[in-house]
């Protein structure tokens, strides 16, 4: 019996796509790297994995301030707590997790230290997360400063039953995603059937240092722009033709929205049409590689004023109501409860985004049994 | 007799707000050059306001293949054969004029001589185009580099009849058009009461050479993403507070579309309402100002693909059918003409885009007599 029969229309249970566990202390990871690389990161008392963002965050240092676990550790550091705290009480049948890690490792300058701390974000989120509770899903972390290490860490821990995606920040380390060095990156991820999942990047090169104009001024005008970025690497992916190249390649945008794309979606066609000898290798207009192998995190959901609300389904219309998965971003300060970023959107809309999309997307298992031993 | 009234609506006239005139030769902006920057500029061979675009455009080198002159002269230098070619050919009854260093001015590094050349080019405009027909209007260019002066040529032209507009690139000299060392100019633009319109910048800071993910891959690529720099100025004067400031300022959009205003106002409104506390002289919802400060040329028009169709007149709604402005771009090979770039819109709308909006907006007289001396 699936979720949606055993619990109900009424009681269709949550996928959140967008958790950021955390080791309670850094040097839970030592254990995961080699000598030298456990030797450096004590002799250079690594600290973690968010490089100084220089804004002061308005709220509570960037996290909800009710996050911390009973026991002192940092936010999303205890998987009991994260239950609890998140998953019985929104009812969720799965949630898949990005080490913190992945906001740090893809713009990290050091190309050797980000691949060697890759691997080891991965195994300790094996063994203290997925290895704790079968809802629980991961995402390979890769340091894309070397595609062919990348590569082979997507090819190592690939056909774990609880992998389902392989993350990276939406900055590349060089250029757009669409740059040809990136292509064993693709082809690992098509060849074990992984989503590849863009996340947001903190580092010398992300967000809050850089951007179209240089650096944001305020911390309110980086956090209303994530969608710059991930529009620009999308319309150079597309034009690169990484899709042509790659045609089962899946991309999940998480943490930039989506009403952004249908402006975009729209004037890549118009321009494509009118320049597409410059681009041969495109051979359809954007729109339909885009409707084809894009999704996007709902997360930071937008929620216009009550004058524009009725352009809220409109707008997911056009990006499509089966390309949108809910996302939390818990324990970050701007989570999104699945009740309130999704209230207001026709029943057939929400089931989609808290769940449906999510199941096909990242084929999960159906949770019941899971779900029925846990008493619920 | 309005315009609108001896024409008819089925001849209603169209205002084009995107037009781009030329010298013949570079040397004619030199009588309006100081004796100092005259020869400064005769020494250094000064060749024109483009700096090299490094990319191949792939149509024409970037021009309407039939905008040369008859006389053989560059496109767009002659007023004879623009009226001939585009105002009579698509019955124009205003056009505003933006010359071509536009694109360079405000992307000059070197801030001196883009001062001198500035109201050089604005005394060009005036005598070679204004002064040959009433129906045009200018722009009053200026080198933000120095905003003092910069107010100071607001000033010297504000009152000219035919002068509507204040002109800048889109890209800042430094950072954000909500730095305060800019409010001189707004200042300016106000006490003249002229609306300050932002073009596609070409430069060292512009176009072609940076982006959010470095300097884009293709020309399509950057063809496609214009908006992504218009975004991000929009955040950062609604967060600077600039439309608290300067509550009668209107800005102008040119040539980055507007299919991209909903996804980001209804960003802005969100991320607002979440930290609003760090910018507490923004007091309104962002989507407030931009509605009340915001208008937006259409072009390069959106065209989305035959099934994505229904979407177009949904966008316009949800940026507001009296906030766009016809702009076809004329001499540019991207030229959207009144025609095909209108086309499938209602008439209630197309006749706002093609008219209504820019004479109410640039405060523009009825060119009915006009019209009829010119024997139309």
């Amino acid at each position: 019996m699936s979720d949606e029969v055993k619990n109900g229309s009424r009681t269709l249970p949550v996928i959140d796509c967008d958790i950021h566990p955390n080791p309670v202390r850094k040097r839970d990871l030592l254990p995961y790297l080699d000598d030298y690389w456990r030797d450096y990161m004590i002799a250079s008392k690594f600290r973690g994995h968010l490089p100084t963002v220089d804004f002061t965050i308005p709220v509570n240092g960037g996290l909800r301030a009710d996050s911390k676990t009973p026991g002192g550790g940092p936010a999303c550091s205890s998987v009991d707590f994260f239950k609890e705290q998140v998953m019985d009480e929104f009812n969720y049948s799965h949630a898949i997790l990005f080490t913190d890690g992945t906001f740090f490792i893809s713009g990290a300058p050091q190309r050797e230290m980000a691949t060697a701390l890759a691997p080891a974000y991965n195994d300790w989120l094996i063994e203290h997360w997925l290895e704790k509770d079968p809802r629980l899903f991961g995402t390979v972390l890769i340091a894309a400063q070397d595609p062919e290490a990348a590569a082979r860490e997507i090819d190592r821990l690939g056909s774990h039953p609880q992998m389902v995606q392989v993350g990276l920040g939406i900055h590349a380390p060089y250029g757009g995603w669409g740059d040809p060095r990136y292509h064993p990156i693709w082809e690992a991820a098509v060849r074990n059937d992984l989503v590849v999942t863009f996340h947001v990047t903190v580092g010398p090169t992300g967000l809050f240092k850089s951007g179209p104009i240089g650096p944001p001024r305020y911390f309110v005008e980086t956090q209303s722009t994530h969608s710059l970025t991930y529009q620009a690497q999308m319309a150079n992916m597309v034009f690169a033709g990484v899709f042509e190249k790659y045609p089962d390649l899946k991309v999940a945008f998480i943490e930039a929205g989506f009403a952004w794309v249908p402006g975009l979606m729209y004037m890549l066609d118009t321009q494509w049409r009118a320049v597409r000898r410059e681009v041969p290798w495109v051979k359809r207009p954007p729109s339909e590689y885009i409707k084809e192998h894009f999704w996007f995190g709902t997360q930071p959901m937008i929620e216009p004023e009550t004058k524009d609300s009725k352009h809220l389904e409109q707008l997911i219309d056009m990006v499509g109501s089966d390309r949108l998965l809910f996302a939390s971003d818990y324990p970050h300060w701007e989570f999104d409860s699945p009740i309130g970023a999704l209230k207001g959107l026709r029943k057939d809309t929400r089931d989609k985004i808290k769940y449906y999309n999510s199941k096909k997307l990242f084929k999960l298992p159906d949770s019941v049994n899971l779900v029925s031993s846990q008493g619920d």
